[in-house]
């Protein structure tokens, strides 16, 4: 099959032959309806997160499932399904108190070793095994997975936009349904409204938040964001973000999302936060880069900083219900594809999120 | 009445004469029978901590209720109470939603201003208003403070040992079953075993931990650990304390509490996280001082940094529910108790705490 393979940062991807062997016992194939190109890749493409090469790439996808391994009796041929870049594997021992999104047989095993459960990959060139890049590997015509990291979801969906429940609507959404928990009434700040952003300011108004501020420095992004639900926004290219936070809502916010994930847009997340306020990080920095903040502050305001790793989902019940909540037209996910492109132009595809201000294009294979 | 007066860092203490007005609508007069020297305390001595000064000094201690202020229903003359340094407004959202540890009128008006709520002061010298101390000023020998600061617990309890709760208990178990709310079964370091850390130790017990590593650089102080529940120590005079204790617990820990306060002892704590970890921020540093923590480890591992302010507590709540658990043995105060001296000696009871490696001292009138 063709697939989108990266070797080392800087190095252009390459569109080509792969093989890809059957499932094993427990995993299934799923051919690919569509892939999401995320920042996460861009990451990897220039070098800026560690992952082992080569890789075919990809995290973010859809597709109908082909083939079953041995076993497999959760999911059967013909179903339509969004891929999990969590495939919790139920046994350890987040997995079995509710928080799948940390489990970590995939945080030690399947994300750093860019294997599946068994430490071994499906994918490989003239029969030299290449890697699986965070259990998923979408920008393919076809994907190995483990079966818990394939979601059955209604028929009825369409099937290529679904695919962004997969990162971008689980990860923004799930950040604030279930990370930060943000109660009816209360005050949000969004920093960051690309794809990951405007679905923290949708999840946001599904949770009840009175005020949500979204900031960006792009115009055309903040009035997108007031499409997905904003009540204010702040354009950081022309003001300082912090001042005029706390112009808007003087008392600092209850929940501060930084969807960027740059140190600075971090230390401006805890800045806006007022009693008993908790900061967010869902965009992801480069490794090594480091955020401070006032720890003196932190505890006398009774505030906190969250991690919030793919929206804490339990992937198996939220992407279901995500998908649900699109359909009924309480999710918005068609303005958040920007564009489709054949999978062959996948290094287009990079090109139009770093320098064209895409949100999300679609390979289509 | 004689009480002990801080008027500008570096500057010796008074015990002088001051005055104390008649407690004000919803108000009530303590006689003090016992209270204690905080670290707290001894940053606002150092200057190290911004208070409105002059102020009466004190914010721990236990008493009888003498006078009533108008309208005061929920306490009667002879009442024993604990004093707490949190006088929950009742009003506000935080107060209303369960959070009076965040209370906005203390946050706002009482603790920075140094007065109770209507903005003025209780005390003064020769006719001058000097400031009351985080609504208490508890080393004197009455106060006034706000009804909801003072929080009846039973008769039978010794009403000296008592004071501790209303600080060092409350902030230090409070942080483990409030603000962090460790699960049975759960891995814990407590990094500085004095007066509060010693609590979150017998917290982390009382929540049922499975492991609880207690750090100091004084093995005095380990050792008294082991008798409040920890399973195992680490002398970090002798050791690095993070490798040490990925000795101890390869995966790292669910709750690393921070109970120094110093930018070092904070950045361990967090680097001691395992997956889905949360560190507690309880000891606190001087203002502006700064710890920083890598954004991309804290969102892909679902970690957190929670600030706890007075343990989260609900004063009338929690306080005598604490004062129950002492007297059920769950809980213990008297080794707590490194010494008692008259109020008068409130200077030596600072160098004791400075220089001569005590807990805790009550000062009493």
């Amino acid at each position: 099959m063709k697939a989108v393979v990266f070797r080392s940062p800087g190095a252009p991807l390459e569109y080509i032959d792969v093989e890809l062997a059957a499932p094993k016992a427990g995993e299934v194939r799923v051919k690919i309806a569509a892939a999401g190109v995320c920042h996460s890749d861009l990451h990897v493409k220039r070098g800026e997160w560690d992952a082992p090469a080569p890789l075919v790439m990809g995290h973010e996808g859809s597709g109908v499932v082909v083939e079953l391994g041995e076993g497999v009796t959760s999911l059967a041929v013909g179903d339509h399904v969004v891929l999990s870049w969590v495939p919790p594997c139920g046994e350890c021992r987040y997995c079995r108190s509710g928080h799948e999104a940390r489990c970590q047989k995939v945080a030690t095993v399947v994300a750093p070793l860019g294997v599946l459960f068994d430490g071994t990959s499906r994918l490989s060139i003239d029969g030299d095994p290449i890697h699986h890049y965070l259990g998923v590997s979408s920008f393919a015509e076809e994907v190995v997975v483990p079966a818990s990291g394939a979601v059955k979801v209604r028929d009825d969906a369409p099937l290529d936009v679904v695919a962004l429940v997969g990162c971008a609507v689980a990860t923004g959404v799930g950040a604030v349904l279930n990370t930060a928990a943000v109660e009816p009434g209360s005050t949000v700040v969004v920093i960051g409204c690309g794809g990951v952003g405007l679905n923290v300011v949708q999840g946001a108004k599904l949770a009840g938040a009175e005020r949500i501020v979204a900031i960006d420095v792009n115009a055309d992004k903040t009035a997108l964001a007031a499409q997905f639900g904003a009540t204010d926004s702040i354009d950081a290219s022309q003001t300082d973000a912090v001042a005029a936070l706390y112009e808007l809502i003087p008392d600092g916010v209850d929940y501060a999302f930084d969807a960027i994930g740059r140190t600075s847009t971090t230390e401006q997340a805890i800045q806006m936060l007022g009693l008993g306020g908790a900061a967010v990080i869902v965009g992801l920095p480069p490794t090594g880069a480091r955020a401070s903040f006032e720890p003196l502050v932190l505890a006398e305001a009774d505030q906190r900083i969250l991690g919030s790793n793919y929206g804490s989902v339990r992937p198996s019940i939220d992407i279901p219900a995500l998908v649900d909540r699109y359909m009924d037209g309480q999710l918005k996910l068609d303005p958040l594809v920007s564009g489709r492109r054949p999978l062959a132009e996948a290094a287009e595809a990079f090109e139009d999120l770093e320098f064209g201000g895409a949100l999300r294009t679609l390979l289509i294979p």
